[in-house]
């Protein structure tokens, strides 16, 4: 029975929605893949992965050797919001008759698109536990509710950056459930950092005349709560490229709503006849990471450039609000309203040939092992129910217990030296909200006591100013 | 301009899927339509609100004089998980037909069911602003995870109790968009409360010869997470009924994968023949209110138990696990582990005939004027984006700032009289995970700085141990 | 290669929606069953199979040890026609993924039901070839439109009676393609009639009391176009089955639109309670073949009255018309307008424990040997495209060929001339099918009748050379 | 009452997916509205319409002035046969909602595609009058069985030509509900035959040098039940054309499985970027018109090309199988095996510049007209249930009837004996339709040639009756 137990395989499901996940759930699945003692690896397909306009990307996989268990139509045709709601629902439709057939101890699910919400929402109601990828992240649009929301469903978490983490741990994720991994797409990236035959794929993509550190790679998707300015954005920045009059490969947007429109755009501007561009609809994965390795600059709104070119130290130029929030290296400069050619074309001059330092935000090469340890540590007779952590609530107004000074989210900061005591609250943005002052007690005793009587009053000031306490932090003196 | 602005009303589209949420968005509806110049209203019916099993109560919304902008059949048949699913994705291959036909301003959904995370998902990823009632609150069950998920998906929250409240903010949702409203049910259930008829009422139920304080109302749900089990519940639930002789209404269970197997059970024992019981569908909700509120006892697990009883103080008996980290008050009794029939017999003998007092937890008869009141604050030019409110996230390794004592969940205990200066990471759930003990020093400033100094140490193994340090308190000298 | 071929099984898969197609298409699951090396089943069940109120009767199909490729979903609840349509829908959105995962040679489909029309429409467009059975039958109901619907979508036909076949002869299917089976729930049928433990059976359902032609088997279902008088009719039926005080097994309504309304009027009724009432919800076949063979009436609108029945003789009273247009034997008492309770009271008093000769209109017990002799001779390299028989249309305004005196199918050429009378077979593509000869008659009277008699000679055989004659034109002398 | 009944107006909801059937919709649309003290009108919009690929051509419609009462998206992406089925099905779940809002009269649907069938479908099953355009006619493709299964779901018939109405006559559909109308977009484009403008709107599409009857159009769609040949054919025309060398007006395939293949292989061949090509998504019908009517030829598998073109004498050359069956004017050539360039450059050089006389067999210009004053004529009171026409079927082993010659739908009589010759046109239900008399000759030979004439003129009058004539049988002398 134990010796049974020891040997039974985790049966992992894995499910790719596109050619962005799949270059991050590629090296899990070849991970999982390289333990046959150990795992099962049954292999999802759906979205865009499926569509010829995207390139029919389910034949990388295909490729990758991998078994494909199911492959899906989940994408409703439809040019605006709901066809992508339409298109949950499609998924959701189909998805509980394959999770019924694979029957999966665990369902691996990644990012924050409307795809992965399908998947984590069948999985969570049909009790299949999920992990996640990427969660915790910020990105300052849509994405971010959809990406929390896939946390809430979730039942474990792998994440990239110690901020996610650190997010997932603020939304009250149970904390032995998460995992700092690191992005996968980095072991390969690190890794084939230094590969030697990269101008031979660069020349490739680009002709023969293309130079290392000379060239743009180009990628804007739009982004959906703001097509039309995000379509502006587009065309301002393939004005700005032709100006530029650099060689550039650029990719077809992402399947969202208004892409289509982009598409015309970049027709109009006969961006594919036009001989400094190559307009193309994919790159293979390990040919991309060497395009962009060797990059004179990035520019658009890719994930790939805050995330990816960071860890080559290739300059990028951020454009609008689709990454807001995301973590960068030093390499981005955001061009936050990229309202006119020049703004843009002259952040081009900026970061165009630049070298910038290697960053490590998103991994440092050892994510998969990472993940395939802790996959190997999920107790599956732990009761799937999922315990939310929330800080221990204490009703004020009736609580005996003032020895707390306090588990809250503003910080209170306390001027511990001087003539005078002072507590204030102060807000996450660094705004202080409320002041107290009282005259510095001479003995250590009455110092204790009286700060502790004004940190209870800062707090149960704070709970009428809607503010939480996270934490208490010493103000030096001014 | 400013004045076109000013009059214009807000369109607000109230989604309902079940008697059960009806019960509490009714009220609401009633005040928007109550305030023509301000507020116009949509009403969408779904859900088991159309099928003739669960009472077909969208008679019910007719009977209140709304007009239904839209009836969509949600719900696939089947008895299990797979089918609750489907019905979600049915749901949202539908919705966006209804909400681009409707266009509504701002979209009010109720709970935590299936349903309701549906309407989120559509609603959000259609740009369409949402008010969510009944977020935050904890009830250990599947039910968490859809509705903390809601959540993340919604723009605005009505929530019910303080603590519902505070698992919000905890979980970084933008406080100046949570109002504490309480429950809206609670508004006509405090005013409903000395009624002069409620012996017809409970006549009607239960026969002629029922007395005051002498029946039992029972409402038991299957428990999704845990199918097998809940319906064991049932049984023994039903047993022990048989066993304590007493008038008894029993609703029939809702439509959640598993409530076929308890009808049968219920066939099974002849409960609808028996001369004690009343099973029913369903019963007008001012009029179950009276029952409840002059009940002997009530017993299941509904929330209505954990939450509307508590209000009259009728003792409530609640079974296993659905209700489980709900706020209740003192006139609930848990019965976990009901696992034998004894047991809740023992429940029943404990709590049948009892009066508790009337508990506010839950709401004070005001929800709806705040709510509506609320809705009226809504700036429709503000972003649609949401805005997470995460701490403040500091890299600990390269930060300069080791001021910070911290913003962490777990706390430090921090013990600053006697011979030795100590400090504890103590976890949320009290356990010490590791201590720190240095000899006192003499003086004020060396003392600080020896705490500081411990602090940090803490703080940074406290990283490696998966801990965060919400906030330090003073631990009393043992 | 041809060896290969020779060798090559039939991928066959059997589509089974409900407990009443399920009794026709298990004789033929069984048959493929039982031939390994020349058949491969697969088996798809959807459906009102997996809804619980009908009985999970998807457990038969596993009890009858059958492997399920796949269970589906499929019915949207809701008590109208548009939760039907839904139903289609819903099969349509799931089946392409199980028809791509089986990739079956041929699609076994049965009858007329909303369930079968969507199996027909997604093969087709699949390019998978359909049998379908039970084709070109006629009720006078809704089910026709569908039911020759499929039949059109439909690349092979077994039916069950010769007017069926003529009947898909007449609306231009290929006659190559249609096969006379007889009904395969026959076959058992005919085999299971003289069962010794019938006694058993019955007194297991009805009471030890019950004796022999001296109980009823009631079984009404809705008719979806006229369900407000189906209902009524249902009323009336239930209360001279009262009055005429026999006991009585009941069955419960299928799950089309207006059954449940037609549940709550037998709980009203007190029919479930009523001590002469057995009310069920599934009877084993082969356990319902004995109750209605020996049945003293059978009452109701089900197809089995106006089929099965009449292969044991068993008086039946029709309601309603549901089954208006069927083929039935002479055991069936039509009640068309049944709108008074004395009226069905009156049609039982005239048919109950009478005695009818057996009928063999719906088959002869060899219904599935023709029909897997008909699956082998499929040839899966002929085109699937079908090629539907229209007689060849003519322009009579500009066509010279007035020798014509009919448009023909198959012609009877008629040589009137010369020493011989001439008739003969001819196809529409011209060749001569069969020829008859017969020395020229002096007078024009006997010339007249012997014409007629080879031409009703020629008609009777063109029937078993599977052609049908439209008309009659003269052949020139040669 | 009377009166009320007489002003109700009717309901008519037309419902359009494309472009195509739009061109044949809005003539009757049109009428429609012109008529607002008879009709309501209710469109329907879904289906590629709404697809940007497809040219967003629901913007046609709102150009053209109709509310469009609902947009509903239904095209599930991929690129096989299965996304077709899951687009029915996606059409079924959300038809009946809007079928519900709108509760048309009568449905209008047009032609053989899957967004018909799903119309039809719905409509059928919700029990809503049908009127369906186009039926009866062949083209030898899977739409056949489409556009026939439609038929049997439709319960009124407008046809474009004699033989459709004899085909769907030979289907047994009630000759009383079929209106042979001719085609819809027939009318506008007789009317719009001599345009002054023409020249204007041909340089506007293929530029300032292009001369009458001195170009080409061309439009080729994939056959889904071949596609890969269907591929082959378009590369070879593509190849022709090339070679053929003369400017080129070449559409966009339609969303069939298979259209981005097609596109794949024009974008190979660089036709967007060559001279002679121009390569357009959408053309205004009435543009299209013009640009057809003074083509030097027009090639491809386009409907329009069988149809519209005969109307205007255009040389036509049809590639491959897809119009296989449908009834063409002499103008066109087929070239079925389509396998060598040189075969397709052979046909262009034998139809380039021709003029051929102009064809009436889709239509003469009044079918608008003929279908509304068919709508009027709709009796709503009068039972939705069809009624199939099947000819009376006799058992012939057991008749007794031998005088019968043949079975018959309406039948011939024929009394050969006594003073006169007497044919009558009997119908199935017995009633003498026609009579004819004439004094009987003395001789066999005259009596003969005597009875054929007066069949024939029977035959020929039974016709303009909408009667069939399916056999002769000998009437006893009275």
């Amino acid at each position: 029975m134990e010796e049974n137990k020891a040997t039974r395989k985790l049966r992992v499901c894995v499910a790719t929605c596109n050619r962005a996940d799949y270059s991050k759930l590629a090296p899990i699945m070849f991970g999982i893949k390289a333990n046959p003692d150990e795992f099962e690896l049954e292999v999802v397909v759906l979205g865009s992965h499926l569509i010829d306009d995207y390139g029919n990307t389910f034949r990388m996989i295909e490729q990758d050797d991998f078994d494909i268990g199911s492959k899906l139509h989940t994408i409703v045709r439809g040019e605006d919001e709901a066809a992508m709601v339409e298109s949950v629902g499609l998924a959701l439709v189909k998805l509980p008759d394959v999770l019924h057939r694979l029957r999966p101890d665990i369902l691996v699910v990644h990012g924050d698109r409307f795809d992965a919400l399908a998947l984590a929402t069948a999985a969570a109601l049909m009790n299949i536990r999920i992990l996640h990828l990427e969660g915790g992240e910020v990105s300052g649009t849509i994405d971010d509710s959809i990406r929390h929301a896939i946390s809430k469903l979730a039942h474990y978490h792998a994440c990239c950056t110690r901020t996610a983490e650190q997010h997932l741990i603020a939304m009250c994720e149970d904390h032995t459930r998460i995992l700092l991994a690191g992005c996968p797409s980095y072991d390969k990236l690190l890794a084939a950092h230094h590969r030697d035959d990269y101008m031979d794929i660069i020349r490739n993509w680009l002709g023969d005349n293309v130079k290392e550190h000379d060239y743009i790679v180009a990628l804007q998707h739009p982004v959906t709560t703001d097509i039309k300015n995000s379509i502006k954005i587009y065309e301002l920045m393939l004005d700005a490229l032709i100006s530029f009059n650099k060689k550039t490969l650029i990719l077809f947007p992402n399947i969202d709503a208004g892409s289509k429109e982009m598409v015309r755009v970049m027709r109009k501007k006969g961006v594919e006849q036009h001989p400094n561009f190559r307009a193309v609809k994919h790159v293979p994965f390990e040919q991309f990471i060497q395009l962009v390795c060797h990059a004179g600059a990035m520019i658009g709104n890719s994930s790939c450039g805050v995330r990816e070119a960071g860890a080559f130290g290739t300059p990028v130029i951020n454009l609008g609000s689709r990454q807001t929030g995301r973590e960068t290296g030093e390499n981005v400069l955001h061009v936050r309203d990229a309202d006119t050619q020049n703004k843009i074309y002259h952040a081009l001059e900026l970061q165009f040939g630049k070298r910038y330092p290697c960053s490590k935000i998103y991994g440092d090469g050892n994510a998969v092992p990472r993940i395939l340890k802790f996959l190997q540590t999920i107790d599956l007779d732990e009761p799937l129910q999922k315990t939310f952590c929330f800080p221990p609530v204490k009703e004020w107004d009736i609580s005996q217990d003032i020895d707390h000074i306090l588990e809250t989210q503003s910080a209170l900061a306390v001027d511990l030296g001087g003539t005078n005591l002072r507590v204030a609250i102060i807000s996450m943005r660094g705004k202080i909200v409320k002041k107290y002052t009282q005259a510095n007690p001479k003995t250590y005793e009455t110092r204790m006591e009286l700060i502790l009587k004004m940190c209870t009053e800062a707090v149960i000031d704070a709970v009428h100013l809607n503010c939480r306490i996270l934490g208490v932090c010493r103000q030096e003196a001014e």
